[in-house]
């Protein structure tokens, strides 16, 4: 089956989908973006998306193109036509196209929209969370608004990559205090030899991630104790479990950090809890 | 007359030129850009634009699309369709397309070159440098390698926007030292009480701009006396001169800086000299 992309208001073959060369998107990375899981072929928690992508763009001034009701038809629409069951939707706004110029052009500009969603297959997945993931640690080096959800990903290109080429799924930012920020695409989370679960506050350094706020009221669910703090390698190194959070990866265990073992160097029954609990928790639309 | 623009291979009428919506510039800002100017239907300075494309290419992995010989065929080519004689020509280089996750592609994956060229009004520059401009500043908040040209500018964005409603022209980023860094979209300099010529070392935290060094011979020339070193924003405010250097501003006064006069309020005779002698040592080809 032939992929579909939603793109400026029309429903388009994949392979014929295109943007203009001056979208902002392309030569300034003027634009934000979200991604939702979808689960037997429905959004999951598609509100808390779409607040956040209203956040992101209010942050940067670029108004919404449509409105939250009409994007939700596109966004379903775009699932039903690419006959996605379990997978995602990949949704993209920018400030549009105009002649290059930093400047923000004429407001009456539209905003550009591309919206893509695809079939992931869930037993890979559970393989991978069953087996574990190796991360490594790289040095903080992005912006300072990554609580923005932009597309400027390029620092987190490079230390996903760098993840790889180790050997590793994912790679964890380190600030200058030696503290974990985020991965490159997820959030941190640790549990401390005293069965304790932490991660750090969204307030700093990192993405109020959505599967990170639904794994809280998880954790409460579960009566775990949850600290939000920030923790250091060190202490990630040394803790009983390790795992990460993202709307693909729902909760994946972390085995190996820089090559140490966390742990006893297999997943954990905290990480493996949450994920199962996980889809109780969030909003599966109708 | 319509404008042409170069797209993987091909020459393309602007309003149709597209990417696709899978383009890593497009959804990772994976990707950099030079931006030469046009002096009388001829590069300026195309030896070290291309050697610094080569440089940003390297830094982050991607390969160069064709050979430099090529590529300088296809941007004087985009110069000639396009009839600029005065102006500036665009180049941007990303990733390629391919499935949107944050690793690399396969490495077969061909890069995505996009050509633009566009005429400039020498008036409306040469206006603008004999009235001077006024510049704000702003905090740094960019990622840490402002060494690579790459198209992730939503800082330098957000920045120039500021600036324009402020009643300035560029945003000058200022670190958590109280150094200047550099513009939004070009260099800082400043001229001392004692006549010396202040920019900060291409060393540390700022593009190394070809304009930027090419000033640097003229400076030689006209014996001033450079310092390489970091200066506050106090010393900018205190200072005889102030300046911004770019490919396309070649070298404009700064008049005020967040609302302060520098010197007499008024360009003076050292960014003036600069302006003048540029051309005459820059590399125009033929």
């Amino acid at each position: 089956m032939s992929r579909i992309a939603y793109v400026n208001g029309a429903y388009l073959p994949h392979a014929g989908a295109g943007v203009h060369v001056e979208d902002r998107g392309y030569q300034f990375a003027d634009g934000v973006y979200e991604v939702c899981e979808v689960r037997g072929g429905h959004m999951v928690d598609q509100r808390r998306h779409m607040e956040r992508l209203v956040r992101s763009l209010n942050e940067i001034r670029i108004r919404l193109p449509m409105p939250l009701a009409a994007l939700g038809v596109v966004l379903r629409e775009t699932i039903r036509r690419n006959r996605v069951r379990d997978g995602l939707v990949y949704l993209q706004v920018t400030r549009g196209v105009a002649r290059r110029d930093h400047y923000f052009p004429d407001p009456a500009t539209p905003p550009s929209i591309v919206v893509t969603a695809r079939a992931l297959d869930p037993a890979k997945g559970e393989a991978q969370a069953a087996q574990g993931i190796a991360v490594i640690t790289v040095p903080e080096n992005r912006w300072e608004r990554v609580d923005i959800k932009t597309i400027g990903l390029l620092p987190n290109v490079l230390a996903k990559e760098a993840a790889k080429q180790a050997g590793a799924r994912e790679a964890w930012f380190v600030d200058a205090a030696g503290n974990i920020t985020e991965g490159g695409s997820t959030n941190a989370w640790i549990v401390t030899d005293d069965g304790r679960l932490v991660t750090r506050p969204a307030e700093s350094g990192i993405l109020r991630g959505i599967t990170r706020t639904v794994m809280l009221e998880v954790a409460e669910t579960l009566q775990l104790r949850v600290d939000e703090r920030p923790f250091t390698v060190e202490e990630a190194k040394a803790a009983r479990e390790a795992f990460v959070t993202s709307a693909t990866n729902f909760a994946t265990p972390v085995v190996r950090i820089d090559g140490h073992p966390v742990g006893d160097g297999r997943p954990g029954p905290v990480a493996r809890a949450l994920r199962e609990n996980y889809h109780g928790r969030a909003e599966i639309g109708h």
